[in-house]
């Protein structure tokens, strides 16, 4: 198949080009999640009952929960023979992280479902409509006639939940659901999987939400729900970065509340400003004016080392209330 | 019809029976969830498309969150003539509270999915294999050849959402998924329902939350997490028993945590206890030795109100203990 970049090919296009090579290097994305790895794992198992050989990497190390599927793909790759690099759920080559120097030029078929996919392969398959990337691999199985089995259903089914929230989010569609119909019917225990991927925190997490909850303000009749994260409690808990992903959700979760703001003292000093909202207020209109942006029920602003964390909290405050006011067209009272 | 109490009859059966009537009371079970809400006005809507009238009715108030569905339909029975009494998603007569001297002898039709229900109905149409009883409403709409339109979906949907958690737990089946995709293509806003359903948390749970978390102790190398719930808390946050359901769940939850523990003081003294458990730890075995019982990962007991918190709590870790080192097979050491 001759191929140009930025050549986006069909799924029987994409089934064609798998038949035809042996030997292959599947490529996943940086802080690997559910379904890189699902679409990775899967996409190995499957080529492994077409009689291939192929070997799953990724710029960073495999997260020891994913193991109950991790482990069952061969990992049987001949790196003495020419390799043909596929990429599952890669949506830009710059993800590929410390492998891009040595990966992005040769990626021959990307398999995706990013709609922000950039065309970095040589060819793309990309299926804007799934929820998750693992519907692609799904549907590649079907298109190319092999039996889904019990393991591949866990990598697949890993994917679709942790990719939709467990069919919670918009994303989720129809589709979504028959596939985890199909999924479920193999066999697979879908409740322990789901416990695995959602229902643990880290210790770490844990101490975090509890010192995040404790630090939790609310402003203007309590419509708006401030969590400020200090560097203090970095130290004392000792979180990264990954480790606060999903704060901000907790305090627009509270009944009541439609604008829900997080402060993060940066460790070079100021202020990461992030802010969720609910409709009808603007969360970029309300960072817009603090010099961020984002989009209409997320958003995000920075403020500098001058800023105390008072002061910071004053200024993202005071673009709150406005935009309540613009957007409820009503006086928002302070407290 | 004839029918006698413990009656069990099938779905053609149970939809002959709705055919043949006109004029419904629809009873739902008390602290009404989801489910009995979806069943009940879901058939109400149901009813109303066959031409017929029909109203809902609980022994308490329908909650706010639940009104996307319950104000679409009508509610119009006409209690001057005989109505027909149908129940749904209601296991036995008691759990319809002050409703249950006036109707629990009455009800001509149960419909509903617990296993465990008693028979109470003169005719009972029971599938314990339903995850939840709205899937029950869906089948009867196919039996009945009622189209299912978009406000029916949002009853069903929001029924199915939450029996599952959002077809998490183990009671999702392949059926449970495609009556959501088949509910999804209706057009209904499924990111929303869930929005509401899963992420909106009361003031009052997350200050309890954030006690819980804060009383949290860790023992035996971390692997058993212990929440005490006083009534100073109790007190503090003016939280209610429902408030507590779950609490159990979060010490569980926690990264390599096996036995989570819940003591929570009573009002009239002495303490209720929760334990839940991870395999190989047999939960029912722990309280067993404190004098209570329950399932092998979800059991209880009770301490009077001659034990203080400290010595409840070494009271219940010493079984903890000992149940630890049976199932695990070695010893386990205290901190």
């Amino acid at each position: 198949m001759e191929t140009t970049k930025g050549n986006f090919i069909t799924l029987s296009e994409a089934a064609e080009f798998l038949k035809a090579k042996d030997n292959f290097v599947i490529l996943t994305h940086q802080n690997p999640d559910g379904d890189t790895l699902g679409s990775g794992f899967g996409l190995a198992m499957l080529l492994d009952k077409m009689g291939k050989k192929a070997t799953v990497i990724c710029p960073d190390e495999f997260p020891e929960k994913y193991s109950y599927f991790t482990s069952l793909a061969p990992q049987n790759a001949d790196f003495n023979q020419k390799t043909t690099v596929v990429a599952v759920d890669v949506a830009d080559s710059k993800l590929l992280g410390k492998l891009e120097a040595e990966y992005a030029s040769r990626v021959e078929l990307c398999i995706d479902h990013h709609v922000s996919n950039i065309g970095y392969a040589a060819a793309t398959y990309l299926d804007s409509d799934a929820a998750a990337n693992c519907e692609c691999i799904y549907d590649l199985a079907k298109a190319l006639s092999v039996e889904i089995d019990k393991n591949l259903a866990l990598a697949l089914y890993t994917g679709i939940s942790t990719d939709t929230g467990c069919f919670r989010f918009s994303n989720t569609t129809a589709k979504t659901h028959r596939i985890g119909a199909d999924l479920i019917e193999l066999g697979i225990d879908t409740a322990e999987i789901n416990r695995i991927m959602f229902e643990t925190k880290s210790r770490i997490r844990v101490e975090l939400e509890r010192m995040a909850l404790e630090a939790m303000e609310f402003y203007f009749e309590d419509k708006c729900a401030v969590i400020t994260v200090t560097r203090e409690m970095y130290e004392k808990t000792g979180c990264k970065d990954e480790d606060l992903e999903g704060i901000t959700s907790i305090s627009r979760s509270i009944e009541g509340v439609m604008v829900g703001v997080t402060l993060r003292e940066r460790l070079e000093g100021g202020f990461k400003i992030s802010v969720r909202t609910y409709p009808p207020i603007d969360a970029s209109e309300i960072c817009k004016r603090v010099g961020g942006g984002g989009h209409i029920r997320a958003a995000g602003c920075q403020l500098s080392a001058e800023f105390t964390a008072e002061q910071a909290r004053a200024e993202i405050l005071k673009a709150v209330k406005a935009v309540m006011e613009e957007n409820l067209a009503g006086t928002v009272t302070d407290k």
